[in-house]
């Protein structure tokens, strides 16, 4: 991205909540926050300040299966900015006085996620969705974050931080001929180990209801689907685009705005590694939570009849839109190249994921439609009991199944 | 910004809840969503299917002293698109089916703050902050969107939506020349009416609590300050960027990190026309809540005795560098763009801003923060009481006071 005075970087780490030791749920997050609080010869505020001199912002998070750095600063500035952060994965200081803090930090967040409604929803529908480790959130647990001590965190740094299988994507106003010898400089004696992330496996569907005081009830739902940027996920994407991504999405119209059922209504792609999945979400009250699933299954039927032509244009046109859209960020550029990297083993080009969503006929939806039905989801709602108790959500699946 | 191949554009209209009539709060949020709902020759769907052909990826809110229709597409679209943009705000169909449902869909979103503490602090904040309608929350009340009627709207319409006071900020890869005969032959005859938005007035300060089931107590404060982009704007963003914005923030070192009070902890600008104000934030425990609440006035005391070179070196850097990675994308540039022209009366460049932050000195930041002390904040708490009552908080500021 030539015209850009600016680069972005997002470094990828095969560590998250899913390779957590066991009795230790959390250590990813305390990990991934202890580590940035001091590097190299820089205590945690000098590192900060560091930093903050030469304007580096930085991102990054603890997930299930990785975690991530991520800085964008001036382009000029990588040859020093590059080094910081190499520090932060390749000589964290892990000062004892910054540890409490850390894991302080990790408690604080995850008590607040009772204050979160839509955000407890997904950990409890991951939790039910899955079988495998996947299913523990990267908040951790009270007891996982309590049990963590300084010696047993930077053993568990020793085993999991490490260049093997991290991915380092960049894009912006800079070369890789002008990047290549800063990053073999900096990363290039990376030592460290890596535990491999066990491949994600489903748990039976079911549906399930987790109590909470909330003025709404909130829905969710999670079904295996064809991984995103694969053959099959271009044709899944343009039709889960046709059910939801736009005021004009089936979703929205059936549920939103005929029938005035919800706030808010929507479905999306995931992934873990090897499986992608789609997300389905719906905020409502408790007299129309189940006609709101009803409807919802009912779309998610709908779509092995296939989609129209119009609707496939203008889904087509509307991913090819929010391509072209993403593409002005350097920051959202790093962050899809590094996920490409880790999902599919190469980053694509735009040209390629534009040229993919054009090529994609009708005839080619429909059919992968029409041999790839919706498997039914495991659904759970999070607030008051909806009206009628879960009998009715149940009897909905087990129609379809 | 030649180098993309999009467009973005920001109608800003001086309608909102400041101004919407009385008994009848929350119009301009049901108008600004039923205008959306076809217009000219095109049914709500047709207008939506319309935008969706293009790629149009539309946005916008109602807000309380303006609200705005957004969108991003091709440039070279701009003269298919703009014109159904302009038919929204000249020709809007208004169609009798369309109102319920926009009615109730801002009955549902004000339900869904219910669940969103954060969101209803700030809403209870501006309440207790303002004494002028603007205190008014765009979301409504119950009563004002339920004694809403098609015909009430429509006048409402009549007399709000109209080009006095209307913002058209475009950016993105075209140029005037190209842009303005579009501009002129679909915005040109746009009639309408416009209301004054009346001057925002401050309520006497107060220390007040919301009490509602949440974990976390919810601490916002709220106080005057110089507006964004005035010469006094710059003096004050760069002191309150070492106050809070980065990881080596005062406010986050004191507050969160040194004793492990909050999760999370900001001061932030806004404004209405006329008035800046800096908001701050922090999500505690009710044993906490007090004690963070002091270390947050200290520091805000703390700055009338000025910042270091150091700090100042480093608010600078930060503030340049957010300046350059939001000029990468359109949609900001364009909001950014609107923004400048509402509460500034003109657009700055890219070069005027930087320019003010590197020419501030520390000089110059010091004395005006020495001649401008912080003044004592109105206070909100929502969650549970703290613990020890609002009393040690009421201290907290008659001791400042």
């Amino acid at each position: 991205m030539p015209w850009l005075p600016t680069l972005s970087l997002t470094l990828l780490m095969p560590f998250g909540s899913a390779t957590d030791p066991s009795g230790a749920e959390g250590a990813a997050t305390v990990l991934h926050e202890w580590m940035q609080r001091g590097a190299g010869d820089l205590s945690s505020r000098q590192l900060s300040d560091a930093f903050e001199d030469l304007g580096v912002r930085r991102g990054g998070n603890a997930g299930r299966e990785t975690s991530s750095l991520a800085a964008g600063f001036l382009a000029a500035d990588a040859d020093k900015a590059l080094p910081l952060l190499a520090d932060i994965v390749m000589k964290p200081r892990f000062d004892e006085a910054e540890f409490a803090p850390s894991v302080e930090l990790a408690q604080e967040e995850l008590r607040s996620l009772e204050d979160a409604p839509t955000q407890r929803l997904f950990e409890a529908l991951t939790a039910h969705f899955l079988a495998s480790p996947q299913r523990r959130s990267s908040l951790g647990t009270p007891e996982g974050l309590e049990a963590l001590t300084p010696a047993g965190v930077r053993q568990d740094a020793a085993e999991r931080v490490g260049p093997e299988g991290s991915i380092l994507a960049l894009a912006g106003g800079s070369s890789w001929e002008e990047l290549q010898p800063v990053i073999g400089a900096t990363f290039g004696d990376w030592q460290g180990g890596s535990k491999p992330v066990p491949a994600p496996q489903l748990a039976p569907q079911g549906v399930h209801h987790v109590p909470a005081e909330t003025s709404q009830v909130q829905v969710g739902l999670a079904y295996p689907s064809a991984m995103v940027g694969t053959e099959e996920g271009y044709l899944y994407s343009l039709a889960l685009n046709v059910l939801s991504g736009s005021m004009g999405a089936r979703l929205f119209t059936e549920v939103r705005e005929k029938r005035g059922l919800v706030y808010s209504v929507s479905a999306f792609s995931r992934a873990l590694k090897g499986l992608g999945y789609t997300l389905g979400y719906a905020g409502t009250t408790t007299e129309r939570a189940a006609e709101t699933l009803e409807v919802f299954l009912a779309e998610l039927d709908r779509l092995a009849e296939g989609v129209t032509a119009d609707e496939l244009e203008r889904s087509r046109t509307g991913l090819l839109s929010s391509v072209v859209m993403r593409g002005e960020s350097s920051g959202a550029t790093a962050g899809r190249l590094a996920s490409d990297a880790y999902f599919l083993g190469r980053a694509r080009t735009l040209a390629e994921v534009s040229g993919k969503i054009e090529s994609a006929t009708l005839q080619q939806v429909n059919d992968y439609l029409a041999a790839n039905p919706i498997p039914t989801p495991t659904i759970v709602t999070l607030g008051q009991m909806p009206e009628g108790g879960l009998g009715a959500m149940e009897a909905a699946t087990e129609e379809r199944a």
